[in-house]
């Protein structure tokens, strides 16, 4: 906390050189992203906060740091009182914090790292005169920061990819055509991916290459990265080129209408191309709904992974089964072993994120990830929640499972919850919708059994997941806070409600699943989508009660466990198998 | 339409005058509401298209009128093919077909009659200019134009409304205070009503003083309407006056802060107080939410008001299930009777909204109004559909329900459909929820058994109902396009999924419900809300397949009709008990 200290005292001599009486500084990079390389750490290496979501704002003579919920008691550990207010973001936001300490002061920003949309809500809701500064001074102040990542970055078979860069350009440019624009920035760095088949390493979980582009209407694109040499040839009609060139880029645009997505993109963008002359037209990332809807090669790549993916689960499943009660297993311990069975598949290319493996009290924590301070043992009679996923070459898993570690059925009231979970859970995979239904149209579905008793959880009920992307991925997502996006075939999302009591027990159940066009039934006057489980991995029965499952659902449920061990089993080893075979059998 | 034809000649001649090229002409008047009184009805006159919602557009050249896919046919029927080009709202907007046609033009509006948020819309989508006329030209161009309702206002008493004028006046005033406001306009005459206790009769269905108002943050209020003499004293601090007044009132908050809603405010005031000097702050009409949760009166009359409404019906239901196979009743005979039955009812004021009574394929038409025209008789074996409601002084009703009239149960595949539609109704009715839940995210809840077999219907599931006000009352619905507008203790909404097969039979079951606080369940973290049905009425068992339905669903279909009997039994004539106590047995 004296490192952290000094470096708010260095921050703020830059601040006086800057010109400006105060600066943001978000926790994202200028990629706007879930994930920052550790060059991109500005927030933690400042304020010592290292949570995933997160602002700072430095005043010459105070300072705050805000995060959510689920960071607040992170917040106030990793942060020294004595030099920072720590806030809610939602309930004492940094709107209401510039107002109340800032008025009248200019308060700079690094237009790289906050959309315009933001800054100008940020504007109005404060009075507070943002200055868009032309370096960080954080960066000034910081000696030792890290290079940015150089990763090699590779190209994404066709065989994985479904399609080549040639034809997804070709429609992205189409639709600037069609909307009378010459070119648009791709901002989002997995958008870049998707549509020049590229895959890279600068972030630990996704495959990304750190870059941004410019596609053109004729299809023809640019990419601007760090140290662009480590980029192989991405074929005719697309440069590689540095960072530094960019501006250049930019000011190329003058006098044209140029496409930019308000969500996704650095103020710095539109800042330059209105220097350069150039029109902007606000729009969606023509990448996004094309790289949210899997092509038949990445929808069968998702089937391959998957199965591949459980079968190194179900080994892991089978082998907890005999260990769990050894009491020598930890929640890191046994998470290792779980990444030790998946470093086996094939394809396997890392995981695609931090697995969660929270036993007993952990497992309410709802982002709970183990270290060697909180690593806890697992014990004998308790809920072990284990929630995680794997890099394939063709494709990105998502799976979580709630096990109990006892040798007989768990007490009463884990099994009527664990099961309210399962039958939300269930609710929503075997939906049928019609067209035009969005995620968080449908979110309920996977809640009515938990409110049906008084119970809720404080989390969306899934996200979408890329194809080898991200594992966080728009723009769907059952959540009542995602914008109304329709769903369509092809889109992967998960399906995870859960519930949680803090200090005692969580429960969640994960699957993914693929939305595909419903076979139509008699009467039926317009398309219906419904969803194909893609998550193949038994759930442990001892925390079912069977009891409270209704014909249908204990239909599924064999249905289900049938499915996994014909396409699972033969895969496995004989003892794995045996396993597999009675957590498979149909419910008694 | 000779007639009409003269009138757009008319108009345009007007237009010179004014020194545009083109004028808008909505549906709505300067109340911006769903029902408006002759004096307001400008796209009829001038076009003969008398549906809910639409919009002309009339250029010196060309014209074209504008619906949503509910009226397209009526669209078509009524209007002159040689004059007007019938456009669809939505897949063919006016905004589209200005950048077409208008481009370059100066295009006129009444500002009276649009709010600046749509202007500023079809502004931005079209990039033609609008512009604000002094006076409408169509009002120039309509000689024998009627003149304004002047129907007699009264109180609406204290022991209907729950609350004085004067509390609810500086609950408002209060919230004004506390955002730094020195007054609100209210433009929704809703609004002036609620707060003021002030009931009219300037529309057939909704008992409105058609009025603005200005609420100022020392809790006095102005009134604006036609002909204040018909208004009666409203208390110390409410002063009422001619609209010619309103000018003056708008000027005096000179550097003032003043609230619209931007969804419900002409544009002629912001326009007005941008002129006078004051500050506009944006923000929600203070007595929108307050109108829509109702307090402990209004929830008790309510729940008076549906008994006697049942009562109503439940004679109407016998005596139709007595007479339907006498080839003698015909949809408006039926209606009528219907609403005999009503006025027989105390503090019965009048229908909420035009009955609709659809026999056979008529009632697969949603909107379906029955004229000397298209009255059908109702025939033997066939579905009949019934959705109407009263105003009565202590609260306001809406209830549909669709009948067999054959001798013995329905058909299987009516059966099967009605049954579905019946569990969607349940599904919402019996539905426990966490507070911040919003209709758009609970409307899917009411389709699924209808989505389970690839079936659906085209509108939201339910509207707000207000409280001896209008039927259809902001801001919560169950449907996807309402803002997420968290349900409250307190709103009425209905719940009211259907079916519909063109041509052949439409189906409909709707209950009014009140939500409520829930008692808190063990375990329990966060409150809950549930709803208590209001209305009382027995679901005809010819159209139920008693063996599609779940033990909960028999079971709370026999509870329900149990109260049914329980509750409206004691109020009927001893003819109409015996057949509600056989409606009303415990299914087989």
């Amino acid at each position: 906390m004296t490192e952290t200290s000094s470096r708010l005292d260095a921050l703020r001599a830059r601040l006086r050189d800057a010109g400006v009486e105060g600066l943001l500084i978000p926790r994202s990079d200028e990629f706007l992203g879930e994930y920052v390389p550790p060059s991109g750490e500005r927030l933690a290496w400042l304020t010592g906060f290292t949570g995933s979501a997160g602002l700072a704002i430095v005043l010459t003579d105070r300072a705050a740091v805000f995060t959510d919920g689920r960071y607040t008691t992170q917040l106030a550990h990793q942060t020294d009182p004595a030099r920072w207010e720590r806030r809610h973001m939602v309930e004492e936001p940094p709107a209401a914090w510039l107002k109340a300490h800032a008025a009248g002061r200019r308060v700079g920003y690094d237009p790289w790292l906050h959309t315009e949309a933001w800054l100008a809500k940020l504007r109005a809701e404060s009075g507070v005169e943002l200055v868009a500064l032309a370096g960080n001074p954080l960066d000034a102040a910081w000696p030792d920061r890290p290079a940015p990542p150089e990763a090699r970055a590779r190209v994404h078979e066709l065989r994985f990819a479904g399609a080549s860069s040639e034809v997804k350009r070709e429609a992205a440019a189409a639709a600037l055509r069609e909307a009378g624009e010459a070119a648009c920035v791709l901002a989002d760095p997995h958008s870049v991916a998707w549509l020049l088949n590229l895959r890279g390493g600068d972030l630990a979980h996704t495959p990304l290459l750190l870059a941004f582009a410019i596609l053109r209407d004729d299809a023809t694109a640019s990419v601007f990265c760090h140290a662009p040499a480590r980029v192989p040839p991405l074929g005719d009609g697309v440069w590689v080129g540095s960072r530094d060139a960019l501006p250049a880029a930019l000011r190329a645009l003058a006098g044209q209408r140029v496409r930019l997505d308000a969500d996704a993109t650095p103020a710095a963008f539109a800042q330059a191309l209105r220097g350069a002359g150039a029109e902007i037209a606000w729009g969606e990332d023509p990448v996004r709904l094309p790289r949210a809807c899997k092509n038949a090669v990445e929808r069968q790549g998702a089937r391959d992974a998957h199965r591949r993916d459980g079968a190194a689960l179900v080994r892991f499943l089978a082998w907890f089964a005999r260990e769990a009660r050894s009491g020598l297993l930890t929640e890191m311990s046994a998470a290792a072993r779980l990444l030790a069975c998946r470093r086996e598949a094939e394809l396997f290319q890392g995981e695609s994120f931090p697995a969660i493996s929270g036993s007993g009290p952990n497992a309410a924590v709802i982002h709970y990830r183990a270290t060697p301070e909180t690593d806890r043992r697992i014990g004998a009679e308790e809920c072990y929640l284990l929630d995680s996923g794997g890099q394939y070459l063709d494709g990105t898993t998502d799976v979580t499972r709630t096990l109990w570690t006892g040798p007989g059925p768990a007490p009463a009231e884990l099994r009527e919850r664990w099961t309210r979970v399962l039958q939300g859970h269930i609710a929503l995979a075997t939906l049928r919708f019609p067209q035009g239904a969005a995620g968080p149209h449908l979110d309920a579905i996977a809640r009515r059994a938990l409110w049906d008793a008084g119970l809720d959880y404080d989390h969306g009920t899934g996200h979408g997941v890329g194809s080898f992307l991200s594992v966080h991925e728009g723009p769907a997502a059952f959540s009542r806070a995602a914008k109304p996006v329709p769903i369509r075939a092809g889109m992967i999302l998960s399906d995870e409600p859960g519930f949680y009591l803090p200090g005692q027990y969580g429960i969640r159940i994960e699957n993914l699943l693929l939305a595909r066009d419903a076979e139509a039934l008699p009467g039926q006057a317009k398309p219906f989508l419904e969803f194909e489980t893609l998550t193949l991995a038994p759930y442990d029965r001892a925390l079912l009660d069977v009891a409270r499952l209704s014909p249908a659902e204990r239909a599924w449920v064999d249905w289900y466990h049938a499915r996994v061990l014909a396409e699972i089993g033969p895969l496995c080893d004989a003892e794995t198998r045996e396993w597999l075979a009675g957590a498979c059998a149909p419910l008694g």
